[in-house]
């Protein structure tokens, strides 16, 4: 059982500055997330997109922006539970609450701020008869780790970024990479579509358009992946893989959530914007894109400041008898849960003789 | 008359934003600031000093996050009107307002947004019977522009960072620096107290301590100041000056605005935090430290947030009848006034043969 102060679901930018904010009140974070690494959207569909509207950035990367936040919140030595989705919330009689993962991992906390963004990103999946008996035998939908595919023979399907990113990355690792689009054109980053084009005229990728994957078989594992080539030369061709990773885009989806007794409009959370954005379920907040409130912006700095008021309000219900008087970094400083400690230069009083 | 859209009132970080937000909507701002630069207490009070607590900045110089904000907002062309304070707001009959400034500028926009931090900057002064007579001619408790004192002979009091780096910098400028404070001991960066003891060494900076200036004289403009050296050898000397700048700090004045009709609450404007943070005259919004709400937490992050729903809530005002559909940066990229574009690599929709 993992024990934190503050259980935030998702990791995305709302839910990191998240850490920040409860660190600077001496409460511990512990995040999950259904992707396999933090920063929500912002790493896992746009990470090399500029941003224009962070305060203070003229221009960032969403990819970089995750990653200053991660380094902004090292001190508070946040915890992780990548790559699962956070299933059922159960109320114990203390009012804390314990939630579990859909691989079974539980966390217990007396606080749980939601900030899952648009939902968890699931990934949209090929119409095929047998795929759930090949899901974890040879197929798979997010890349979470490439040296799986280290001299295997992949067969990726899809004709967008990841499409094209992961073909190329895995030229390098896998023994045979094949790439099936249903058409001819691939939409993605210019770099990207002409090195898949180079690597095609190389051998490294095998390239098959317009196309399309319309079997799956093997015992148990899966041994061949059956293609309809379309087009004036319409053929069936079997092509012996170890894995099947169809990279068709991820689409939001509130998921079990919803189930989870809150109050819901419009796939989102309703939150008590008056005072510290708390659900209808005391001692569970919902921050950032997840939540909605008359006059609700979906907007990375709106998130923001809904952590920091969530985190005031977290801290009050924890520690019900204790007052808390508010200090600015600038004065006070940093002080990390790792010892680390940043503060602005003293002013030193010093004679001049 | 000065017209803009949205006239802001107070150039601080959250001044400075809402220029960035306003801008998507197609909004023209106006701003007014009492201090003579842009960036509030952050340029003019600890430009130097590191901030921990901006998102997405691990670290940031107060003084490089206004530097990044002006540079956001650039495209928007904001309007300036530096080095006067807003005193007076009329409410004309169709709803708009006319702002005038104690130097008589006149400014007229449908939307006021008073973001005035903790109140404009007043100069702490000297308790001296004469000090008004030389205001301006002689006196001045703000460096507005340090070209005023070149060759000229120049007496400053004050034993803290602006002192002590106002010494340095005109030693290099004016004819005369002499430095006058009440103990030997500075309280400063210890770069500059060491700059400062380098410099009287040097001869370039004349130093009196432990002292104090006692009296102002001069038919029409300052001539001689009288300072009384005290301690062992306690004195009295006159000195011939052109200038006498006392620097003791500024303290924040919420000033005329507390006559203007808004509710005020422990020294903050009451704002309406359930929707748009407009006070209780609509037309008139106030974001950041200025204002007070519920929870209210006196945060730059907070005051980002504010100003983007007061953006939207204005929007809404003056165009009452359109309906705003919020567009990405990062899919609809930045459009400035001045013509400029910015937006994220398009994708490209191409062949792989």
């Amino acid at each position: 059982m993992i024990k934190t102060d503050i259980l935030i679901i998702g990791a995305g930018p709302t839910g990191l500055f998240a850490v920040f904010e409860a660190g600077l009140l001496k409460l511990k974070c512990h995040l999950i997330d259904a992707l396999p690494q933090a920063g929500g959207q912002c790493s896992e569909i746009y990470p090399k997109k500029p941003i224009y509207d962070i305060p203070g950035f003229p221009e960032v990367l969403a990819g970089d922006l995750v990653d200053n936040l991660m380094e902004q919140i090292k001190p508070f030595q946040p915890g992780f539970t990548l790559g699962e989705r956070a299933d059922t919330l159960e109320k114990l009689e203390d009012g804390s609450f314990i939630v579990t993962t859909n691989k079974g991992t539980k966390h217990h906390a007396p606080i749980v701020a939601i900030a899952g963004g648009l939902g968890s990103f699931e990934p949209r999946k090929p119409q095929l008869d047998n795929l759930a008996k090949f899901e974890d035998n040879g197929v798979a939908y997010i890349i979470r780790d490439p040296e799986v595919y280290r001299n295997k023979k992949v067969l990726i399907a899809g004709g967008g970024d990841s499409a094209l990113d992961w073909s190329i990355f895995l030229a390098e690792v896998a023994s045979e990479v094949t790439l099936v689009h249903r058409r001819n054109e691939f939409r993605g980053a210019l770099d990207s579509v002409e090195k898949v084009q180079e690597l095609k005229n190389l051998g490294k990728i095998n390239l098959i358009t317009p196309a399309e994957v319309i079997g799956l078989e093997g015992a148990k594992s899966l041994e061949t992946v059956t293609v309809r080539k379309n087009g004036e030369n319409e053929e069936e061709i079997k092509i012996p893989v170890d894995n099947f990773i169809p990279l068709f885009g991820l689409s939001p989806k509130l998921g079990p959530i919803a189930d989870w007794g809150l109050e819901i409009e419009k796939n989102a959370i309703k939150v008590d914007n008056t005072l510290d954005y708390q659900t209808n379920i005391p001692g569970v907040y919902a921050i950032g894109d997840v939540n909605t409130y008359p006059g609700k912006l979906k907007l990375i700095l709106c998130g923001f400041h809904e952590a920091t008021l969530m985190c005031q309000s977290a801290y009050q219900r924890i520690f019900p008898d204790k007052k808390y008087v508010m200090k600015y970094t600038t004065v006070g400083g940093v002080t990390g849960f790792d010892g680390s400690k940043k503060e602005a230069p003293k002013a030193v009083v010093k004679s001049i003789t």
